[in-house]
This record gives C-alpha cells, sequence and structure tokens, in this order.
C-alpha cells in the first residue's frame, strides 16, 4: 500500500528532551549502532514539555525541506509507557516515527497517501524497553532500520486514524480576522496562524488594521530594516504567515504577549 | 597489552563548554582535519562546570549505547594547564580521552581489561599546546587518531591506576535505605542511586514508603500517566533506577529538591 | 582569479538563530537536499541576536582550525531583505557565505588573496526568496552548491571592498594599554583585545598591573590551578589574548564585568 519512497539514511530528530541531559546522545548511539552510516540532524530539542500543539507545527514547517526518504523522529511523549502506541508513518516523501499523539495532525492533514503502522514487531526495537524513555528503546532503532530500508508494514498492523489535535484555525467574519500567535521564536518574534492570502482578503480602502499586545499597526514591511531600530511591525514570515517583529528588538517581551495569545486585523 | 578493538570513526564529546562559544566547533574542526570521516556526536556540553561527578555519571550511563569501538572525549576539566595528566583509556568496548581527573571513575569501576596511557606523544597533538584548552590542543587531535586505528600503546606511558572520585553509594540498613539524587534532568525528575534491586529488597509486607523532599510516596508507577497530572510518582527510569517525577511537571522546581539531596526509602 | 581551493564538503553553521526554533535544522535540510555528502558541523548558534561584533569575532577564532576548502556560512542578519547584498567570499584557505555587513572584517583583514562576489544567481538559491530567511533561501543552498565544487565567480559579480566594521583596538601610551572586553565565555572568563605580546610591552622593573571590574592583577598564572578556588587571575587563553579568569569561578558575575568593559595595564 505504501509507495516505494526510499530512504535518504538523512534522520531528523525533534523532541521536548533538551540538551543538558544524555538523552539526545543516546538516541544517536542507538541509531548508529544500527545504521553507521545515518546522517542525524537535530531539528530542535527545546519543544517545551509536553506540548504537542508545538511540536506538531514545528515538523510541519520543517520536514518539507529535508531530501524526500528522510526519517523523522518526533518524541514528545507524555503517555510513554501507557496505552498510546508509538507508531510509524509514511508520506510521499517523508518517514515519520513518534507516539500516536497527535504529533502528526498537520502532516496528516496536508499529505496524500499516507501509510501508518503501529510499531509491535520487538526485532526493530532494543530487546528491553523501559516505560519512560520510548526515544531510545523503540523510536531511534525503528528510524534506523527504516533508514536502512526496511518498509513500514515490517513494523507492525496498520492504523488506519492516526490520533488527531485540534488545530486552532482564525476566526473569520466580514468585519475582523481573529488568529492566534502559534509561536514565539528565539528573536521574539510572533508567528501567528493568519497567511498572507487571509490578510490580503481582509484589506479594505485604506488597508487593514493590525491588533495585538495593545499596539496597532497598518502596514506590511517588505523588510524588518523599512522600519526603524526599535519599532512594532508586521511581515509575511518566511513560511508565509503574518508575523509580527520589532526591527533589532524582541516583539514578545517588549509587548508582553504569550503564546495563543490572539490577533485582530479589520478593514481600514 | 590491549585487545584488538576496531575504532568505529564515532567521536563522541562530553564537556561542561556550553554552547555559546567557539569551543566545541573549534574541536569539530580540529578532529576533521585529522579524520574528515569521523562521525561526531554530541553527548552534552551542559556538564555544570567544573563538575567531575556529573560528568563521571553521564558518561557512564550513555557510552554503552554507542557502537564498540567508539571514542569518547569527556571534558571537565579544572586541572587545565597543571600538573594533572591527559589520558586516553580503552575498555573492551570503547576508547575514552580524557584529563586523568576520576571522570572515568564510573567506567573504570565496571569494566574489565582496561587500559589506559597518559598522553605523552606529541606526534598526536596540535603543534602548540595551550594551557587552557586541552579540549583542542590535546583531546580532540588524540581522539581523531584513535578514530583512524592509532593503537593507545602510541600515545604514551601506561598509567596504571588513573585517578577515582569517591562515588556515593545508598547507605543501607534493614530499617531504611538511605539514598542521594545523582541528577536532575531537563524535566526536573530526580534520578537517585538506588537501583530497582535495593528497593525491591526493603519491600515490608505493605511494600514501601519513599520519603523525598518533604512528600511520602508509597508505591511505583508502571508509566507517568497512571498519576494524576500534577502528581507526583515514583518510578523505575530508563537507567534502571528510582526516579522522582510529577506527572507533566517539574519534581525539582515543585518540590525544591537539589542534587545531592537525600531520599529515605522504609518498609511499610 | 580565485585560487582552486578545493571544497572539504564540511560546511560550518555560525548564526544568532538560537536552537530553540526550526531554523537551523531547515538550513541543514536545504544544504543536504543540494549535497547530501555534506558534514555538517555548527559552531554557535548562539550570538547575541544582531551582533555583528561577537560575529566577526567568533568566525575570525574559529575557522582557522578547520579543514582547508571548509564552507563558512554566517548569518547575523539585521539588514535581511534590505539593499543589503548577500556575497561569498575566498581566501586561500576557506569560503565564506554571509550577508555583507562586516561580518568578515578581522578575517579580510588578515587574509591574503581574498576574492568575493555578491550572490546574484538565482541558480543556486532556493525558488522563492522570503525577505526574513535569507539562511534557508540563499545562504545555505549557496554554501551547498560551493561544496560541491562551484566555483564562486559562478555565483555573481565581484565586490571590490565588502563592508568593515571599525575593529576596536588598544589605546597604547608609554603609562597605560588601555583595552577591552570583547567576549565572555561560557564560565565568564573575560577574553579581551589584548594580545600577549602588548602585555609583554608594558611591563615595568616589576611587572604590570592589571586593572579590571575594580581589582587589580600583578601576575600571569599559568594555569588556573595556580590561583586558589574562587581567586581573580589573569591567564594567556587559548587565542593567545589575555583573560581574566576566576578558578572555578565566574569572572563576569563576580566582577561584574560586561563586554566591551575596559581594561588597564600600567608598568609596576
Amino acid at each position: 500500500m505504501s509507495s516505494c519512497l526510499s530512504p535518504s539514511e538523512i534522520i531528523t530528530l525533534t523532541t521536548d528532551f533538551g540538551t543538558s541531559d544524555l538523552y539526545v546522545g543516546v538516541m544517536k548511539g542507538v541509531i548508529l549502532n544500527i545504521n553507521p552510516r545515518a546522517q542525524i540532524v537535530d531539528i530542535t530539542h527545546a519543544i517545551p514539555p509536553q506540548d504537542l500543539n508545538a511540536a506538531a507545527f514545528l515538523i510541519d514547517s520543517a520536514y518539507r525541506y529535508f531530501p524526500p526518504g528522510t526519517v523523522h523522529v518526533v518524541v514528545v511523549d507524555p503517555g510513554v509507557g501507557s496505552e498510546r502506541h508509538p507508531i510509524a508513518c509514511q508520506t510521499e516523501t517523508a518517514f515519520f516515527v513518534c507516539p500516536d499523539n497527535g504529533i502528526l495532525t498537520r502532516i496528516l492533514r496536508d499529505a496524500s497517501h499516507t501509510s501508518a503502522v503501529t510499531i509491535e514487531n520487538p526485532d526493530y526495537c532494543l530487546p528491553r524497553i523501559s516505560n519512560t524513555f520510548h526515544g531510545r528503546d523503540i523510536f531511534a532503532p525503528v528510524a534506523a532500520h527504516l533508514s536502512r530500508g526496511v518498509p513500514i508494514e515490517d513494523l507492525g498492523t496498520p492504523v488506519a486514524t492516526p490520533v488527531r489535535l485540534p488545530i486552532p484555525t482564525p476566526h473569520v467574519t466580514e468585519e475582523a480576522i481573529t488568529g492566534h500567535v502559534i509561536w514565539i521564536d528565539h528573536f521574539g518574534n510572533l508567528i501567528t496562524n493568519i497567511s498572507h492570502e487571509l490578510l490580503k482578503s481582509i484589506e479594505g480602502q485604506n488597508g487593514f488594521v493590525i491588533q495585538v499586545g495593545g499596539v496597532a499597526i497598518n502596514r506590511l514591511n517588505h523588510s524588518y530594516a523599512e522600519s526603524a531600530v526599535g519599532e512594532v511591525l508586521a511581515i509575511i514570515g518566511s513560511f508565509g504567515r503574518l508575523e509580527i517583529s520589532i526591527n533589532q528588538g524582541n516583539a514578545a517581551l517588549t509587548l508582553g504577549v504569550k503564546r495563543n495569545d490572539s490577533i485582530t486585523i479589520r478593514p481600514a
């Protein structure tokens, strides 16, 4: 059922493990034991602990930039050791290995021809499986085996409907669009769930007014540097979404805005 | 004298250097200059500065998961530039390159057939050796040469007894086991020096009572999710040790427990 | 025009992106899509946001330790999307890809036979170029193409004079040298712009007195361990510069010294 996607021997890791412990290093050791030729790339290990929505957003935004056949390991796993299942999933362009807890929600929404299995075959896991670290015992070894060409069908039985999370979508009326800040990056940029297309749809004769964190913005920058240093600005960011920034500053800190806070746009 | 362990061309790095400077990157440059085929894996660079006990614990827990013949570089080195010696050590399964300051204590305790040498041969170091950065000048180049098959005997003269640190072991009586928190991970889990076997040995008719940070716990979880969100729990962690956690919370912060704090278990 | 430097297939990354987002991982995906054999090494992603002087200092100190032909990507880019140009530069030993904003100031000052071009050829960039993330859209793909042997002449037209920043140099009189703290590392060591040679030039009959952060130091250590734990000391650090440290302590925190603060040396 799955298409004949060839693995690339690139394996990415996205977790909430941080980098101060041995957890990530140990996962890499397990992978290299099984596939010494694997190229392992960290996407991030700074997902806020147990934050499935953040993980779902980041892996969906990142995976498209990797070569076809890359195996993406995503471990944010508050249910580790409980009845939630470990799964492997294959789309037309990539493999994913993760707990079945909604992490793949955005990817499954957009990808066609996906197949997923519950990981059940102990041949592809470590001999002893702990109840607290499936990243090491299940996800890393399964990813390494996938990167060597093991078909996902060999891992276990098909899952018809992997768990999905509700994805926050903007509320749209004729008078206003109300979206949300879905990520705040290292620079303090506020990344929203409002696409460039949606923003353009609400423009009035005099453009629009964006309201967020107590300020109003009525134009869209082409670059940060168009605004004075320290000025709040709106820009279409690198993933096609409306972002609120401060030129050479930190918008989140300055405006006191947090993830999930709302942002409203009205025609002007 | 050393067995014929073949190097794997994988080199791991464990340091207290952090990742905000150029130190780790420069070590990788030095390694790749000598062995362009080396695969370099960061275990962690977040050992608390000068904390030899933490380094000894982490490398001992991590190295077993890497392929045989991996070269592990461990640099926590308050005595850099003084009379402490740089050493290379070989066990049946791995190579280690580090200062002779006790970092290998746990590994040497458990490994059989180890051999160690003082690094003296300038052919395997950088031409100029600073007094503050032997990670770059000695440990990285030696590791790279080992990964290419240089035998440790060529590095210098044998060391009969590398420096060892006292390892904190639990105090055990018939009435109680008193152990310690030996590591606090990124999630705030308290990792103790009490093994699953030791815990079982003190069970009374009604099990046991664990006391730590002002709370008492009288059962062992199979998974985090067995407890309500926010509840303090005890579980056997991924390295076979008793750990104290909070389901989807941070036990260290909530309980105010620090590394080296004690934990007591009594039969119930 | 450029010499026949062969690329090493090693690509380093130095940015102010942090590691909590997907930015660095996505750059690596873009590189591996173009050159699956590339070895990617992080130098650091913890340059303070928009701090060109810090980036210029770190890349200059680090790049010499990498194999000849390494491609160094340096992205600290407050002008992204504005009229500043993306450039590629080749010295006798290395390639650099970065915005033309002064990041290469120190390297261009010291290197001979450099050539630089403005990156204009869309064949070596991603098809769609955002206004906020040239690391992904321009610098990563260009670096990957350079690592595969594309000559820099193919990227665009020559730049005669890349932008240069003023480099802070010590003020020297017969009575005193006044230098600056140009970097504070993870351990709190104060790295100055005073070379060992300059320090020696001001020695009087009784040596010298270093004044920084309210303390006076009148000797140079050979190692940290020569001083008592907690003692402030002066030492020639691993890059040949005068550094102020505290044995097993944090000089920056203890002395309240910040980057760019001055340090004065007088003969004694």
